[in-house]
């Protein structure tokens, strides 16, 4: 028999005490053995959970426990989330996280922590929320040198393109419905400003290339500027917008960004859709794998933070801690990573093809067009596009 | 240092020869020590590989090499493979395999072998490739029952089926093409007729629901009988039509089949093309994950083999064998499994309708119609059809 403690009772903490406890059979089979809830640490009363016998508000009950074998954090932010995942590892319990803040900001040094004291540090669900997805980078495909990791890793933002996308509705209406179904938050500024994307892209970037990323040098742009004559445009272009959250291989380190993309219409991650989130992984034996599902949500985070529970507990004897990479890689700036674009601008078919002979402008409602660029960096672009009244510029994934 | 032997030196085992050479550093970092190619079983001579120091003629060499901790079984059918394997483990080595008519057939018995002379037996590889399946399905979602599984699990027919779709080709003239791409074998009968599918099918009704099932009873049907007419029937009722291996949970088992099914464009598989597979897996928590990536190929199928290798040699002393279930569950038949129905028939709207008031004929070059039926079982369904002059009878993925 292990026990494990919960940190935070919020969305995924309760949806984790649910699974816990609907599957426990299941869980204990995969486990090896017996795992009990041992405490959930809450900062309010919940008179009417049926988990109130295993509330507590002192964190040092759980840390002096010596049969607490996991403690999930699924507290959120970094700062009692810090504080008390470093306390669990150096009270020698493994600690299981979906904090994706905390990871991109403090992974490197509590995975140091964990290896010094023998524990485990596995945080699957802090990227892609259900999807597998670390795992299957950091293992199933641990024979391949990975040049690119790219995806949609915020699902409130994809649900406001795909509204926008579907609908014709604008950035504001598409997000007010997002909010009212609980997609979005009241203060929404973390999602549609990349924020979010951009933790999860530092963790991918740290797990896929060996050097520690710090996301506040990520180059990150939300969609608030997504206009609807951009969806109408790349859609007669034969292209839907994605927020991708993307880095590549580059050398002595990695080259990360966050942007709106425009995604052909063919390609799998274009019939992503809605809240759900997707994964690409280029891997040099592989080729390309895509990993999708649900990114977020109280059960979908809750099966893989008991995935790691579980795979927590089978490794007590032989600690399992992912690689987040060494400090002082560089990092590329975006801007060199050359690629096609597309520009909307207001501006006559000559005039375009004087700047861009490979375009072929699309004309929409307005007396504005898009076109898709040859691959270049985005100096060269901004040269070309000297004399034209350009509108907006997006990446296009290639 | 613990040395690997490979059995068998065709596609898979000189394209895993290659990537366990090229990416040497990396595997020997995720496998936590040095691994070593200690030999190649082969039964011609290849005079000009540069293996050739490794190659080797009898299996009694490395069955009694005690450095060989590892075996990769990717030698495929079920003679010399069965007996190798289960020597392997015998004299104590833990085997890898791609095998899957080898794991469907006998990997309950070959896994029950290797738990009791406590070694590893993994098979990555033996469904989707490259794409890591069975990993994420048994560990990542560990804690969730599954209720379904369902996927593109053959390159071959999709890729003859996309071709169908995109280029109004017939399936004779498709499947030379993929004949000519070297995506479909001389004698291409365990691909179209879905033998290779049911095999892949059995192993993932394995996994997912405890109960070893018999491939040699999952219905199989392959896409010999998918006409033109279907396809484009299926485009105007907004589906196009994919060969899935299904399997769903039931009661004290499970419900199997391999059939030809028209998925609704809007849905992810419809977007997995070509080559490419994809397989949902349905969890409690977790709701649906599609894992997609290249079913086949040299390269990405060693990706996969050497995943297991790397986890095999870290798992030495805590050896890791999936569960491919009990004997006697039940399998289902899967005439009962309810849901809609697509039905080609020579009939007026009038007919249909008096038949199927629910439908919504649409009709194409021909004098033919399709539709999509109301949810039933395949009993309900031939009685509601018995005067109409039906033609051809799909499932739809609902």
């Amino acid at each position: 028999m292990k026990k494990y403690a919960i940190l935070g009772f919020g969305v995924v903490g309760g949806g984790l005490a649910e699974v816990m406890a609907d599957q426990k059979e299941r869980i204990d089979a995969a486990a090896g053995q017996e795992l009990e809830l041992g405490y959930i640490l809450v900062r309010h009363d919940y008179p009417d959970s049926p988990f109130r016998p295993w509330l507590t508000r002192d964190f040092s009950v759980i840390e002096r426990d010596p049969d607490v074998a996991v403690v999930a954090e699924v507290i959120g932010g970094s700062d009692a989330a810090y504080e008390y995942s470093r306390r669990a590892i150096l009270a020698g319990k493994s600690v299981v996280s979906s904090n994706k803040q905390l990871v991109a900001e403090h992974g490197m040094e509590l995975a140091a922590l964990a290896r010094e004291h023998g524990v485990s540090y596995l945080f699957e669900a802090s990227v892609g929320g259900g999807i597998p997805l670390l795992r299957p980078l950091c293992r199933c495909l641990a024979a391949n040198r990975i040049d690119q990791v790219y995806g949609i890793v915020n699902g409130t933002t994809n649900y406001i393109l795909t509204a926008m996308d579907a609908q014709g509705r604008d950035f504001a209406s598409a997000l007010k419905t997002a909010q009212e179904l609980g997609y979005a938050e009241a203060d929404p500024t973390a999602d549609v400003e990349g924020i979010d994307a951009c933790r999860k892209t530092a963790i991918l970037a740290d797990l896929a290339f060996g050097w520690n990323v710090d996301p506040a040098r990520i180059p990150t742009t939300g969609i608030t500027g997504v206009e609807p004559a951009d969806l109408e445009l790349a859609r007669a272009l034969g292209y839907t917008v994605k927020l991708l959250g993307r880095a590549a291989r580059a050398e002595g380190g990695c080259c990360a960004l966050v942007e709106p993309h425009l995604v052909p219409l063919d390609h799998i991650l274009a019939a992503v859709n809605g809240v759900t989130n997707a994964c690409a992984i280029r891997g040099s034996a592989v080729g390309e794998v895509v990993l999708c599902g649900p990114g977020a949500g109280a059960h979908p985070t809750a099966s893989a933070v008991a995935g790691d529970i579980i795979d927590a507990v089978r490794h007590i004897s032989d600690p399992v801690v992912p690689d987040l990479g060494k400090p002082g890689g560089v990092l590329v700036p975006a801007d060199s990573l050359a690629g096609p674009w597309y520009v909307r601008a207001e501006a006559e078919p000559a005039a375009v093809l004087a700047a861009f002979p490979e375009a072929r402008p699309v004309y929409g409602a307005s007396r504005e067009c898009g076109f898709i660029t040859r691959a270049m960096t985005r100096g060269e672009l901004d040269g070309l596009c000297d004399g034209l009244d350009v509108r907006a510029v997006w990446r296009v994934l290639a």
